[in-house]
């Protein structure tokens, strides 16, 4: 009987692979050949799946992008308020735990690696128009369940809104003993009520 | 007669072959042998300067700081009202142009390095807080010149503030066509009107 291999679950498992290897050596050092080892594969069943590190990497992000989706199709947003449901939104983007932290990493590494390797370019904008868009949802939800302030400024609300949560992601990631997790919860609630009508 | 070599001249040269091979090849393949080519430097003249790849980031990032602490000590604030004053502190940070964009770069590549090198995190934490300590000035200057909100919440906006700052800077970085110049200074300023009293 032919072995039967679970392809999915060996991504998932070639992908947690590559987080630790990001996170312990950095994107530089992050080849198939290290991958496949920390993911205990051989080089032929590893070439199966990924052949370049561009690969690997472009596979990883998209990955996190795809796990990001389904964690806020899953939040019941029928059994919190509106302004609720946005903030735990925005949350799921955020470094608060673990798994947010190594998302956070493979971003980071993915989105530096990009800026040099043209054949990231194309994925690396589409990441960062689909990041966009969760807060063009954000602003427009405002609008739309009638909370936002009245003078609200639009695209300068969605870019400003954007910037401030990849910064508290940068910088939890850069420095995690210095920005407790309380502290980045508190400034999106700040900053979601100071969009809102007193 | 001895040759005279100018020191200072010599490092400033060296740091900006620095920002031109990790713009080109990435901070994982900045290594002094590499840096040294590009300033046109022999091996043995190098090793005078800098004989680590982790010797070479920390001076090429302490030069950044430098550099920025000099613009920022040029500003006339005598000549601009205090809110104009402390916007032009804050937009010494952003990649508004060439200079500050490879200011930018240079700063993320340390930064993200630092997290893998125990010999960088001192200096990378120094960093942090330093640039930190910049919007610490910006939110009690609001408060001195008697501009600030009165419910303002001092830590949650240092913070705030920082983390939006960086963000843009990540963003423009990364995304340079995604995020025009004007946009980001239109949200500094937008931001910063938002925490004085109306």
């Amino acid at each position: 009987m032919p072995k039967i291999v679970d392809h999915a679950k060996q991504r998932e498992k070639i992908v947690e692979a590559t987080w630790r290897v990001i996170l312990r050596e950095g994107i530089g050092q992050t080849s198939v050949r290290k991958v496949a080892e920390e993911a205990g594969l051989s080089p032929g069943a590893m070439r199966h799946y990924f052949s370049t590190q561009s690969e690997l990497l472009a596979f990883s992000m998209a990955f996190v992008s795809e796990r990001f989706e389904q964690r806020v199709r899953g939040i019941q947003y029928k059994k919190a308020s509106p302004l609720e449901y946005l903030r735990k939104i925005i949350e799921e983007l955020l470094p608060l735990d673990q798994e947010k932290m190594q998302e956070t990493a493979i971003w980071f590494a993915f989105a530096s690696q990009a800026t040099l390797d043209p054949r990231q370019q194309e994925l690396s904008r589409k990441i960062y128009a689909d990041l966009r868009s969760i807060f063009v949802s954000v602003i427009d939800g405002l609008v739309r369940y009638d909370l936002a302030r009245t003078d609200l400024q639009r695209e300068v609300e969605i870019d400003r809104f954007y910037a401030l949560v990849d910064g508290l992601a940068v910088h939890k990631f850069l420095q995690p003993d210095q920005l407790p997790v309380e502290r980045m919860r508190s400034i999106v609630s700040h900053h979601l009520a100071s969009l809102c009508r007193e």
